[in-house]
């Protein structure tokens, strides 16, 4: 895999995996970390399991509804959670491969070294998702996220 | 899903779906059938579980080798076949994620319907590959695949 067409967030949290595993596969928790404040995130419909689908709609502070559907591809609880948006449900094709996601949870002393593996189907689409600010939006979910599972 | 974007080849098959689905997934079967004579198939790698890759090389009669490399999505043994070529393995995007395979081996009074569903991303694609030649290339294949099942 060629580094150019991949984003990366890494992160040391410090909670236990199964906090932050959890954080993301529990829709009343993902409800409350998942899109970057002001945005918020009303619908999480998801089926985590290989082939099982997801559904996210982000409100923007304006009212504007985002949906986002992908699929799951590899679930492995508390380590590593794989999906696409290259499907909208197993097996039907999206109407633009966009990226690849892969999480992995580590133990590192009791914390989570937590992190985030964006892949593209191009290098054009690497560029343009980080001139969208996906490191300052990533960050700040990251911070939402960490805040939350200290509360978990 | 819109049939817009998806070829479909369907057979009823003199053979229980056990051997049909065999013919996918051993390797030394899968050599014997999967290339359109004259071509040929001198190699098959393939790892038949959710995420294994899957490395075939068609070579055609001038010598020229054809690869292509695609991962298993979803493997119900006997029953369903899943792989695309939008990930080389598992999960690296390839360069041009072009189909999704959908395969279903359904018993028939001991005879096997087969039907394959090929999805692709977009309208262009299912139509060049229509002009490639799909329903021919395929139902070549699939006579090869018929006549050998009835050997094994």
């Amino acid at each position: 895999m060629s580094a150019d067409r991949e984003l990366v967030l890494t992160r040391l949290i410090n909670a236990p995996r199964e906090k932050v595993y959890r954080a993301w596969t529990d829709p009343v928790l993902l409800k409350q970390w998942f899109a970057p404040k002001p945005y918020t995130t009303p619908v999480v419909e998801i089926d985590v399991r290989p082939g099982g689908s997801g559904y996210f709609v982000m409100r923007g502070p304006d009212g504007k509804d985002l949906p986002n559907r992908g699929v799951y591809l590899e679930v492995v609880p508390n380590e590593r959670l794989v999906s696409t948006d290259a499907f909208v449900k197993a097996w039907e094709p999206s109407e633009k491969p966009f990226m690849t996601m892969i999480l992995t949870f580590e133990d590192e002393g009791g914390k989570t070294r937590y992190t985030a593996r964006v892949r593209h189907w191009t290098v054009a689409d690497k560029e343009a998702h980080e001139k969208m600010g996906f490191h300052e939006g990533w960050g700040l979910c990251t911070d939402q996220l960490e805040a939350l599972v200290a509360t978990i």
